[in-house]
């Protein structure tokens, strides 16, 4: 079975992930950074996409020690497997979700990743190959699931996040909303990719909560089925 | 004096405003229907931008007929002035905006306009032309301002709204967001054109109100100075 799956971004007011430079901008505040790490450590693993490992080298760990001496002292690891989605095996081996930390990482690829670069990221993740070009996320989700991986955190970005709707593979979206414009035609939003044309292929949402946070907004939502 | 500007969208979960064929879709329901109808009716002009008016034929009428009576009760016209931003006067002259309903229009061109379509929309349309290749809106904005329009409202697109962000014009946001992800890295945003990279420039928002509405989230930004 796979796990859960819970995607949490944070977004501009007008539904950015960052600048068209991909430069990681700060758009929400302490209050959502806790709850982000609240969700980190309830997590079993946390996934990005290889676009979000290239533009801001981010380490995925837990960030409060005392979350992560909670997370120890109930006979799980200090932080939660970390999983990149990356085809071609472009993970630079010196990233620092490699590096930062103990605990397992996993680097998904696909039959279409170099052999050379497998070789040079083996020493540092488990090495998972679905799908003959991209990454086949529902059948990684399914040996996620079988690994015992119950409940996944995705983090971004865009495309990745607009795979994992186009495959049916969300069950809820945590999205704060800042209060800044960043705006831009070709700058990453939630859910990029080619997106979808007809009613009936858009994924649909359940309002589960709002919240005033930090100086924005925090809604989670549930995916219908 | 330029207008209290007032920007009013409806975007999709992952920040879209139709898909990137540029269909329009159906976002939000009938009680915000309702309070954009409120809205309009208590504004002195709205305005779209020349992609909206191609992509979506508009009328931008005031829908209620207790509204239209109430705004002629208290001596203004049936509709706000009904405002494209257009510089090179590409308004097709059979768009509805120009023909359904009684009230003013006003076609914003810039110096780039042929002659010839400026004649064939004068018929229906005053025409107010500023800037050389674009639209100067700050300039525009004065002379509506002398025109006596003291409450504008700005339904989109995605590219005025983030020319009127660059300009400083924006007073209040208003958005609704609805329970669907449209998705896709080339559909349309609250702020399309180039964007911003610096957080110098990114415009800042301060909340001014949250609330649940139909099966979305509704929230009212004022922009800080
Ligand atoms: N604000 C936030 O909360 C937040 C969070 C995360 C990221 N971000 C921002 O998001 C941006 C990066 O987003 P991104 O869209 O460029 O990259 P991304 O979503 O992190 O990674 C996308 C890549 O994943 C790979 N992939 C493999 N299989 C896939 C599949 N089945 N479906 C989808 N993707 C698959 C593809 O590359 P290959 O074909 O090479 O494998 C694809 O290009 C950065 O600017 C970052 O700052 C923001
Ligand atoms: N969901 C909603 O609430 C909502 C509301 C409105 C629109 N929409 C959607 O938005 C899409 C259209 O948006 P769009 O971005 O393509 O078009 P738009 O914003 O309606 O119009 C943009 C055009 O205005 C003209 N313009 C002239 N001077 C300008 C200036 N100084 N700054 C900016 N623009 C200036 C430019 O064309 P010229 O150079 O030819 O003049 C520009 O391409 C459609 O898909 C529509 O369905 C959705």
């Amino acid at each position: 079975m796979r796990p859960y799956i819970l995607v949490n971004v944070a977004v501009s007011a007008d539904g950015k992930l960052s600048t068209r430079e991909r430069r990681q901008v700060k758009i929400s505040g302490t209050d959502d950074f806790a709850r982000v790490d609240i969700i980190k450590s309830g997590a079993d693993a946390i996934m990005v996409g290889i676009g979000t490992i290239l533009a801001d080298d981010p380490s995925l760990t837990v960030k409060s020690p005392e979350r992560i001496a909670d997370r120890l002292s109930t006979g799980r690891p200090e932080h939660p497997i970390r999983i990149i989605i990356d085809s071609k095996a472009r993970t630079p081996p010196n990233a620092k979700i490699l590096h930062k930390g103990p605990g397992k990482r996993i680097v998904a690829v696909s039959s279409a990743a170099p052999e050379e670069r497998i070789a040079a990221l083996s020493p540092h993740a488990e090495i998972i190959s679905t799908g003959s070009e991209e990454v086949d996320l529902v059948v990684l989700m399914e040996k996620l699931g079988s690994q015992g991986i119950k409940r996944l955190m995705v983090e971004g970005g865009g495309t990745l996040i607009a795979g994992l709707f186009n495959a049916g593979l969300v069950d809820q979206l945590s999205m704060f909303i800042g209060n800044i414009i960043i705006g831009g035609s070709s700058a990453p939003t939630l859910a990029d990719g080619p997106g979808w044309t007809q009613e009936t292929d858009f994924t649909k949402l359940e309002l589960m909560q709002i919240q005033q946070l930090d100086q924005g907004v925090q809604i989670d939502w549930r995916v219908r089925r």
